[in-house]
């Protein structure tokens, strides 16, 4: 089997730039070790950047999400039992889409089949090989068989354990890592949302974050320590703690409650190695970095790799050019380190760190209050979170 | 002996407090531990925020300081071998000036004296009492005789070792504090700056500051483990370290080099107690909070202080108004909590911590990099570092 670019990895990263790649006419295979149900239905981010929407209707992906997706020109800060709402609409002139990536999913591999892609599922890549040259391959098991891909570069879309990452040889990438002592524990409950706009809410007793599926689902998380058991937590504990932290002074404002069908640990995590290319082999997305999910910079920073590899391998396929693909790894970086950034600042702006004493938990107060009072402080938190325009 | 407003400290807060009371018609007396000579000389802070050049102009202490005073209309960055200014006028319509404390304090001095003020030197206040009614009390021993103020209200203008705060009772006020593993090795050299605006260098081997005292005295800090012995530093080898940490990839700036007169280690402390009044008892400046040096909150904010004091206390005797006494610690709070978090932010942006690791280092250098390019987290910047207008 032979193709252009092996891509490893059918989460929304490969299935976008193989889709990106299709529009250019550059033949590409993706493997997945999972089913197609599995890829379909696991949960992950929902907010998307503005950049990102136009980078998905570009790529003829957009419709169900312009019809479905609910279009936000702003958060609510809560802390302090008071509530800031960050409109950002006037402060950048960018909105964001809410549209579960779950969904993004589902679109690009519809649209890939409809178009006659290959995306073959239960494919699990089991070696990458001679990316030091121009024939590297990928070996893969699928129904049971060995079969090889031969390729001319390889797209390591496979997330942070996938054999992309693995594939370099040692001494050839430095990783930079930082853990947190919390994560995040996420319901998916059947109530409507008791919030228009996600409500990002910062208490003595921890971070929690409302947002939302659909009218009819709503998806909330809580600030729990690391190491959390869900089972530990059971359905009222939950809603009368996400009550506490998401109360106003003076207001009748009520979270709504509903049954919960869903109920996860997310670990917390800032993760990236450098550089982001070894070879003929590219990485992308979750292969490459990872950021806490505080500012959902993870799905956006992945399809914005996809983005720039698929330009750069259209450059060079037509013509010859390598200078985007030599640039890629630089390129790809400054937005990483960028979100990086904004996502440990956003954690630590909002998160109680066990650790943290009462003179933290007022510098965290002054500098919300600080975001709610004076634009400037606005405008940066706004300009991330909506996405740079260019880094 | 009887007064208005009894004054403990000398320091500018002291010092301007009664001077803006004597515009007023409002009779203070000073009561200063040390003589004129040590008040005089001691090395302290040189940026004066934009509007608290406003403040001294009013309080008749404007015209050395506009004649000697350096204004400047921004601060350069360096990191990453890289320069970058961020220029204040064009971000935000306001400039510093540079101006050392020191000699804020004799323009003070002269100013109080030449108008018949009183200002009592080595005279240490040994108690306050009474501060819960209406005739507080000032004990204090001058010229070997113990002393009697009697008063309305007492202004504790001592800092951070002073007996104003020690007075509150037990169970009064609540603290909060940070120390921090660094201090700043800061000299005095008498050599012609080696720039026309402050210096701030991020450098793997740590912060250092470029600042000035005149056309042919420099200010330098570097940072240094918090248990430093200036000793240890050799001329030779302090300028070789800043010559390091402020150096530039592909230019010709050299630190220029010259005689150092004065060689001392600050530490570094966040520091904030509240409420800032205990009845009749107002404490103004370092008696009541610390911040870190970096970004030169100190000043401006004991400044800041003593204003809305004098602006309470002209209420309440012209009116028998006492909403702005009773508003003082709330308002006077929230600029400090605003300082509190601006200091802590900038130093924890500039400095290498002892615990940081390559990942820490990065997104300095990722926040860096977005203050250069970004005009938004410039202006967060440049607002906070001349001043906020109001808060």
């Amino acid at each position: 089997m032979r193709t252009n670019v092996a891509i490893i990895g059918a989460g929304p990263a490969g299935l976008l730039l193989s889709q990106l790649l299709y529009q250019q006419g550059i033949d590409s295979v993706v493997l997945e070790r999972r089913d197609r149900e599995y890829c379909e239905q696991r949960q992950r981010a929902g907010m998307i950047e503005h950049g990102v929407v136009e980078l998905l209707r570009d790529a003829g992906v957009g419709e169900r999400m312009d019809r479905e997706g609910f279009a936000h020109d702003g958060i609510e800060l809560r802390f302090d039992g008071r509530s800031h709402r960050v409109d950002f609409r006037e402060l950048t002139g960018r909105s964001v889409m809410i549209y579960a990536q779950t969904e993004i999913v589902k679109d690009l591999i519809a649209r890939r089949l409809a178009d006659g892609g290959q995306v073959l599922f239960e494919a699990e890549a089991t070696a990458v090989e001679g990316v030091e040259g121009d024939h590297p391959r990928v070996r893969f098991t699928h129904n049971g068989v060995e079969e090889v891909l031969e390729c001319d570069v390889v797209a390591a879309c496979d997330g942070f354990h996938g054999i992309g990452r693995a594939t370099l040889p040692s001494g050839v990438a430095r990783t930079f890592e930082k853990s947190y002592p919390f994560g995040w524990l996420g319901i998916l409950a059947n109530v409507a949302p008791s919030c228009e706009e996600l409500i990002y809410a910062h208490h003595a007793n921890g971070f929690a974050l409302h947002s939302l599926r659909s009218n009819e689902v709503s998806r909330l998380y809580l600030q729990v320590p690391a190491d959390t058991d869900p089972a530990a937590w059971s359905d009222e504990r939950i809603w009368d703690e996400l009550a506490t932290r998401f109360a106003l002074d003076d207001s009748d404002w009520t979270l709504k409650r509903g049954p919960i069908t869903d109920k996860a640990v997310t670990p917390m995590r800032s993760f990236v190695t450098e550089p982001m290319r070894y070879g003929q082999l590219f990485l992308a997305g979750d292969a490459a970095h990872i950021v806490p999910p505080t500012g959902a910079k993870g799905l956006n920073l992945a399809l914005r790799d996809v983005s720039l590899l698929a330009e750069a391998l259209t450059t060079w396929y037509g013509k010859g050019d390598t200078a985007l693909l030599d640039s890629y790894s630089d390129s790809a970086l400054r937005r990483v380190w960028r979100a990086e950034h904004f996502s440990y600042w956003m954690t630590s702006l909002l998160h109680v760190h066990p650790d943290s004493d009462e003179f933290d938990r007022r510098l965290q107060l002054a500098h919300l209050s600080h975001i709610a009072d004076l634009p400037a402080a606005a405008t940066h938190l706004a300009e991330n979170y909506t996405g740079l325009p260019r880094v």
